[in-house]
């Protein structure tokens, strides 16, 4: 699993005070925790707007990139916040916009961009009708908009298609529908990425890290391959552990045995 | 999720005491925690042999049905001990049989004692070969002995395949082999139940119960119904809730909200 660190997200309270104060011991501590707990990147969302937001994206990517080499993860709809942290970054690795969709003018926006810096994009199966409500209707609009990327020259390994994950409390067929669609995302697109914004499944549910950890075996098993999620819940992490196991991309168990003896799965 | 409560076998320590010295006690008090834990079956193994099997069933289920209306599950390879189960056994649910396997002399001795009592069968996906090693195995193998039982006047209904968990710490692909049979049989036997020996999963693995947990995800969404497992791992019951609330077996969730307001999902 390719694991997008969520934490660093200004609608998070704690966050968003350590932007407007330029905390950058508190940034660079919780790059620190998502980094060592296994992300693979760490998401950057300033949850400001305008000028601001590209000056906290800035500052937010100066502050992130002294305590990891992770690849970051630029996260706004907003293509002048997207390109100063693209503007800021020195990593060596290549890092993500987070993200573009179907919907008027995303595409246009950002596709330059992807091209012109070279970086990992989060495809969101939003059409111009905004949230799927029908079965069929996510990998509809993926196929669409990894149609559009590819075209414009984008590799399918730089796509992270996400196939928009609504809550369960909405209806009681959601998640069959995300399943269905996350299988037919990865037979259209097999070198494609796919990942979620996790924990939206479980909203206006309660015991959420419960069904958060639920929802991961079964999305895994139907070809879901990345994650937007907290590393630092320790039970889901362990959850993914076991199920990489059990989907049979661990061999001999010695990853799963590796994080035990690391004290990983003691949850 | 049907759950056939594993509890009561003669292979646990503290089973086999109570069992020697007809510790009444013992085995009525964890009658009643897997009750009320949510089994919909009583598993009844003596875990001894010949005559004495024969007696040991019969004061196992005499002690079981005072505590519990729940039907009980008769686990033993003997004839003779399953008869002596179902001549004690006084309920009013339809027991079962645990099990029947396609190794030679099983269906004979056992077909009989089903069709006459009229009971639910765990049929066990092992040939005249053993234990399954090949990709394939398991669905060509359960598909013979759902055959031969139906074919004998079996209702499918009442058939509850196990396609044979072998330890994933054996091969790296088990896990997988197990999901593409279970997915198998429910294409091939929709009306059938399908369950399992969940733990044996994790057997060799450090932190069994994680991985027991990460299993039953992927299972349920091939098609597994019901597993022989311990109804009193919260964590585990926990996640069979949320699981059925994800596969759309939970309308509006109303069975995950209980579950909580009942303080069962605190795990």
């Amino acid at each position: 699993m390719i694991i997008i660190g969520e934490l660093i997200n200004g609608s998070r309270d704690s966050v968003k005070q350590a932007i407007a104060s330029r905390d950058k011991k508190y940034i660079a501590d919780l790059t620190v925790r998502e980094d060592e707990a296994g992300a693979d990147f760490i998401d950057c969302n300033p949850g400001t707007i305008g000028e601001q937001e590209s000056n906290d994206m800035q500052w937010l990517v100066e502050t992130i990139q002294v305590a990891t080499d992770k690849p970051i993860s630029f996260d706004s709809p907003n293509p002048q916040a997207i390109r100063r942290g693209l503007a800021t970054y020195s990593g060596e690795a290549m890092p993500m916009i987070n993200s573009v969709t179907l919907e008027p003018g995303s595409v246009e926006k950002m596709l330059p961009i992807v091209l012109e810096a070279k970086v990992n994009v989060v495809a969101l199966a939003l059409g111009e009708g905004g949230m799927p409500t029908q079965p069929g209707q996510r990998e509809q609009v993926a196929q669409q908009i990894i149609d559009r990327l590819t075209a414009g020259g984008i590799e399918p390994e730089q796509i992270f298609v996400d196939p928009v994950i609504a809550p369960l409390s909405t209806a009681t067929e959601v998640s069959q529908h995300i399943f269905q669609a996350i299988a037919a995302i990865r037979d259209y697109g097999p070198k494609c990425h796919i990942t979620c914004g996790l924990s939206n499944i479980s909203f206006g549910l309660p015991n959420r890290q419960l069904m958060n950890r639920a929802f991961i075996g079964p999305a895994m098993q139907a070809g879901m391959d990345s994650a937007v999620m907290d590393p630092l819940d320790e039970q889901l992490m362990a959850q993914v552990i076991a199920t990489e196991a059990l989907l049979g991309e661990d061999e001999f168990c010695m990853n799963y045995l590796q994080a035990y003896r690391a004290g990983k799965l003691d949850v």
